[in-house]
């Protein structure tokens, strides 16, 4: 079984929204076993939309299309394939109920608008939406089954996983196992990677590939096999000779992010954790507190932006700022022992850097940064040179900050 | 002249990586007068690659294929489409010039990989490369010309700003002006978006969409005049249509976003900012620090997850938390209120609340929050229930407080 994936929007072809559906899908799909062959992508239109539908019905067995399922007038995606497969719309009565209740419970009123997203093609099946108000549904149509889900992506995640993973798994023809294991790195740029494990690439099954974004380096290993243990074992065999070659820079497996796995090992080793950051500006906070859990460790974050506060929430000596300057490895030393002190925390962990676009000097240009990360063993200051826009030298500056707060826990 | 996007790559299918070329393209087409039709994505297949230029080529007169001119094996759009033309490939002898100058350059060695990069089909007319290796080029097929592109966002984008744009621009079928205009709302569901403007969707010129994420409603006009003159009337009236029927909720147009407007009306009114964040966790101050120059009105920002910290750093009275709980009315209103004194800002703005997974009980559900902010004219506390999982309730909460900070400025 292979699948095509239909994203529907004007503001797509516009350019307007990028599409992430897409991709999400693929994922999902080929790791059930199905591969995506084609993404396509077309306006509110909704010939537009039957010719695609018509088009990739002819060419795979299942067509998962998402978008255009919304309340308003030219959301027209239930019309177009109501009209290819010739079946009037229908109102699903648990899909009414379903938005009534959304709807109560944002104590609104149930307009004629709301109720346009519970109709579906006679005898489709309705798909519930676990989230929001737009029903989805599945039918067939010549040899294909089309699978329509919402674009917005929460909506379209769940109703997939609840609604259309479980089918997928129980149809027959899904059972050759094709199975990606990301494994990844960080603190190698990608020409070190390829150098230490380039022999690798280029064969077809396992398939190795890399992909880099924001200076940490993904590697993929896809296998297909007869079956999911043979696929497996395809896959840890490739895994166990990568681990023994880039060792050290790899951080987590699977969907890991690198605060998750710094917040794994803060947990596990009971530290605690304060985190001061000047242009950083919140985002190692923000980033770690996206991990469930993390309450138990994570004590404080003090976005010191300006020096008063410096001063004033970490103990920084206004002496020290104005000696050696705001962006100056003395006082990022200061703020992570200031954000230990103050906190109490096994941890402190710091940044002061020039994010720009202005601010940079000759001495201490666009890009420069200070981190430091502060313990009982003493406080490690580290200088960098980011390159970027304002958003990505913060990025990486985050991803930075995470990555000695990570090497010092492991 | 309408035109299709066709992305090339294995990695796009399989959902490794996100496709955004093509809404890169489709905007400066659009721009140029060239609406895109379809985005269409297939893997490094030179099978699908002829099917899918084939197709493109008869039903729009523009096709702009990106990626699959790598050096390695697996790059097969040079090929794939020599073979759809039925014409050979030949080393272009500028490309040829152009690779042997990067890799010098590099100080490395010219390899047979890296000459495969020169090859284009016979009388297909070259494209220069501005900063990578791999040439493109442009043909004729049937009604259509097809321009291939790398995939390299940056080489792609230098090739199509300097060979393709100009050509296009010079191209007699694309006078007619497209204009897309955006305005952002906030704080109206999309179903009340509808009811209010809902009469102005289903017309052809302008054209009126919405498009909702985290809880926000992008509203897009779209016109085509024969001049930039006529179709910016066009867009104006129906602009100055939607903003009086929308008007309480418009926070800005274009590209701004919600935390650029607060910035903006910020930096204008000169009025500093101190924020204190609970579940949020610093999401409300990385938005807001991501717009340069908003060092001259924030000031701090305190993660406040643990208790004490709420009381260390922003003055909340012990008693106040005990009695009351850190999530309640009283204590975000207090850490609104201490965030406001102990940086001296004007405006103080606080969130606490309960984003799960754990952590929600009867009286005190997930996704429940309360959001104050104080100023000289007083402290005003809100109380939401937030749906979603952890992120998701993380966002809305931000963009929440985002809101009343940009309601209490404007």
């Amino acid at each position: 079984m292979k699948a095509e994936i239909i994203a529907i929007g004007s503001e797509l072809v516009r350019g307007q929204t990028i599409d992430t559906n897409s991709a999400w899908l693929s994922r999902r799909l080929l790791e059930a076993g199905v591969p995506v062959a084609y993404h396509t992508a077309i306006g509110d239109d909704r010939k537009a939309i039957k010719e695609a539908a018509k088009l990739a019905a002819s060419r795979v067995h299942l067509v998962i299309v998402t978008g255009g399922l919304g309340p308003t007038k030219d959301d027209l995606t239930r019309e177009a394939l109501a009209e290819l497969c010739r079946r009037p719309l229908v109102e699903n009565k648990a899909a009414r109920r379903d938005i009534e209740t959304i709807i109560k419970r944002r104590h609104g009123q149930v307009l004629p608008s709301h109720l346009r997203q519970a109709l579906i093609p006679r005898s489709a099946r309705h798909l519930k939406n676990p989230v929001g108000s737009a029903a989805g549904f599945r039918l067939r149509w010549g040899r294909a089954t089309i699978v329509v889900l919402p674009g917005v992506p929460r909506e379209m995640r769940g109703m997939f996983e609840e609604g259309v993973l479980p089918w997928i798994k129980k149809s027959a023809t899904s059972r050759a196992a094709i199975l990606t294991k990301t494994i990844r790195t960080v603190g190698v740029p990608e020409s070190g990677v390829d150098q230490r494990i380039g022999h690798l690439m280029g064969r077809s099954n396992p398939d190795v590939g890399t992909g880099a974004r924001d200076g940490m380096v993904d590697v993929r290993i896809t296998a297909r096999g007869k079956s999911a243990s043979e696929t497996r074992r395809l896959i840890g065999k490739t895994e166990a000779e990568i681990k023994r070659l880039l060792g050290d820079a790899i951080y987590a497996t699977g969907e890991d992010t690198l605060e998750g796995a710094c917040a794994r090992l803060l947990l596990e080793k009971k530290k605690t954790l304060a985190v001061a950051e000047s242009a950083t500006g919140g985002l190692i906070s923000t980033r770690l507190i996206s991990c469930p859990g993390i309450s138990k460790s994570f004590l404080e974050g003090i976005v010191a932006y300006s020096n008063a506060a410096k001063v004033r929430h970490l103990g920084v000596s206004r002496n020290l700022i104005r000696r050696y300057g705001a962006v100056s490895a003395e006082v990022a030393g200061a703020m992570a022992a200031g954000a230990r002190k103050s906190s109490g925390a096994d941890i402190g962990l710091a940044t002061t850097g020039i994010a720009g676009p202005t601010g940079g000097t000759k001495s201490k240009p666009l890009g420069l940064f200070f981190i430091a990360i502060s313990s009982k063993d003493g406080t490690e200051v580290n200088e960098y040179h980011f390159r970027g826009n304002r958003e990505q030298i913060r990025s990486r500056a985050a991803i930075t900050a995470l990555n000695l707060l990570w090497l010092r826990l492991k």
